[in-house]
């Protein structure tokens, strides 16, 4: 239904297998069989979640036959980065204002101290 | 199936509606009532957005019986940026490559200049 760049990108992730997949490949490239070993998955099984990456642009598959190293492919999450820059000041500002409270509280503890 | 946070928001963001509606929250809170009028949807499916929003806590619902406004809360996407966080150097190292190839070819520009 929702055929957008970003959406696919977001539902492909929007999985904890998927998300260890892309973890694995972020330490360098590897084959179905290789990714398929930690998960204790059937190969078929780790192929849908691939075939979802691939298509989402998140990893890119060899050419050579046999081996078909996976790859993964940064330009989506770059995207989400992006889309993301648009809220950063809404979970700096809350940061920030943290932060005065903290040094409210810590203000407050010297003057009893002090008293 | 999948009831990871993680999972949970990134889900409740792959739609460009639910996104539209965070951008609009982005400018200040809205009911019900405003959020449906520029997406021209009916109040229930705008709720039915909402309800997976506040579900994925990207957004929360004031106490008053009438009004109940909706705010963004940026908390899950914090952490999704701390997600991100794992794969920025790949998107980065991608954006040196291009600078040394761009550096390159202007390197090139100028030896073509000089001969």
């Amino acid at each position: 239904m929702t055929q957008d760049r970003l959406s696919i990108t977001l539902s492909a992730l929007a999985d904890p297998t998927r998300r260890a997949i892309l973890a694995r490949l972020a330490s360098g490239e590897a084959s179905v069989n290789e990714l398929a070993e930690p998960f204790a998955m059937s190969l078929p099984a780790v192929s849908k979640h691939l075939k979802v990456l691939e298509k989402a642009g998140l990893i890119s598959r060899g050419r050579e036959a046999q081996w078909r190293p996976c790859k993964l492919e940064a330009g989506p999450l770059k995207d989400i980065n992006a889309w993301l820059d648009n809220y950063r000041q809404f979970w700096e500002e809350s940061f920030d204002r943290l932060d005065l409270y903290l040094q409210k509280l810590q203000k407050g503890d010297e003057n009893d101290r002090k008293s």
